[in-house]
């Protein structure tokens, strides 16, 4: 492990599986949809899923103005943490069952990103992440959206990936036993557009649809 | 809303999408393969993805002896989130740009199941409710395997799901504007399942694979 990973990112149970490589943990955040985000609230811990995204060396997060994340994580410390199942890993002994997965974890202080360019920026970077190109294509933004939107980010310093692949990793005293035993993958995928009916007709811009 | 929900639970941002049915909670915590465990240790946020299951009226989470959920997460408040993905909603104005999702949030404390046939039972019901009827086909628990692993529950008491479904809500006014708008579904599956290649020979019982 790298000395300069802080105490508080470092992964503790099954260490070998933690990964503190910026290409490691941007993979996995590119691939989210939303992360969990954790911050403490009047002493309690909270946990809100949030639409997540990567925007130069942060991790983004957007509310409304009078969101509650919007005022209680400016400026303090947040927890983020997002995750891919990738599959059951079922094992002779129900002590050795697992997961397939890759997950992360982000700690920082949440800063509020107020420059309107720079706000207007990110929001185009996860626009775009989505639906590649489809930015361009909308209708403009309005100068009221733009200032009833937050966005926060947090850096990717100290951050730290967990990953589990492979099979089950049983005793080696329980390698005859007979039971079926392997993985079941669980997948992600993107399904087909469901277009809104209320479209105007004809050939538009912004389509999902690779052509 | 109903009047018995109480204030940490409640939602607040986009209230009309809360649901305060333990049917609907039930369901949500039933689909998932992993929660995410928002717990505040030493004062800061810790958000840490934990296979999570409903066994009776809890959701439980189970860990190693060692582990730091055990350690700090016994007899205090946490706060669990679950969250499936359904689709990315795309409007014809950035800020109409949404997700469908289907989400909870349970707030409780978090007790330590120290019964060991309650612990057992705790673990059966994992087992089966990811592959049906493998809990009596696997090499039996023992009981220092028993002795190392903690489960911890939070009731389902105070819980709150939060639903979006359906098209885009654009303004009235952006209805003609030419942009593909609709919505991009987002499915999890099973797939087929990886046997592993160290299994003894012959029709084992145990097989994720319906026969």
């Amino acid at each position: 492990m790298d000395d300069k990973v802080r105490e508080d990112v470092r992964v503790r149970r099954m260490a070998e599986r933690g990964d503190y490589d910026r290409s490691t943990i941007d993979a996995i955040l590119d691939e989210a949809y939303v992360g969990h985000v954790g911050f403490v609230d009047d002493g309690r811990p909270v946990v809100i899923p949030m639409v997540v995204w990567r925007f130069n060396d942060h991790l983004h997060i957007h509310s409304a103005n009078k969101g509650r994340l919007a005022s209680v994580c400016a400026g303090t410390a947040v927890c983020v943490s997002v995750t891919h199942v990738d599959g059951l890993v079922l094992a002779r002994s129900a002590y050795n069952h697992s997961m397939n997965y890759r997950s992360l974890v982000v700690h920082g202080v949440c800063e509020v990103v107020d420059n309107p360019a720079e706000r207007t920026a990110a929001l185009q970077a996860l626009v775009d992440h989505f639906a590649p190109g489809r930015w361009g294509a909308l209708r403009p933004m309005k100068a009221k959206e733009l200032a009833a939107t937050v966005v926060l980010r947090v850096p990717l310093e100290h951050a730290a990936a967990k990953i589990r692949r492979g099979m089950p990793g049983d005793a080696v005293e329980d390698a005859g036993f007979p039971v079926w035993t392997g993985i079941v993958p669980i997948n992600t995928a993107v399904g087909q557009p469901l277009p809104d009916p209320t479209m105007p007709p004809g050939d538009l811009p912004g389509s999902p649809v690779r052509r």
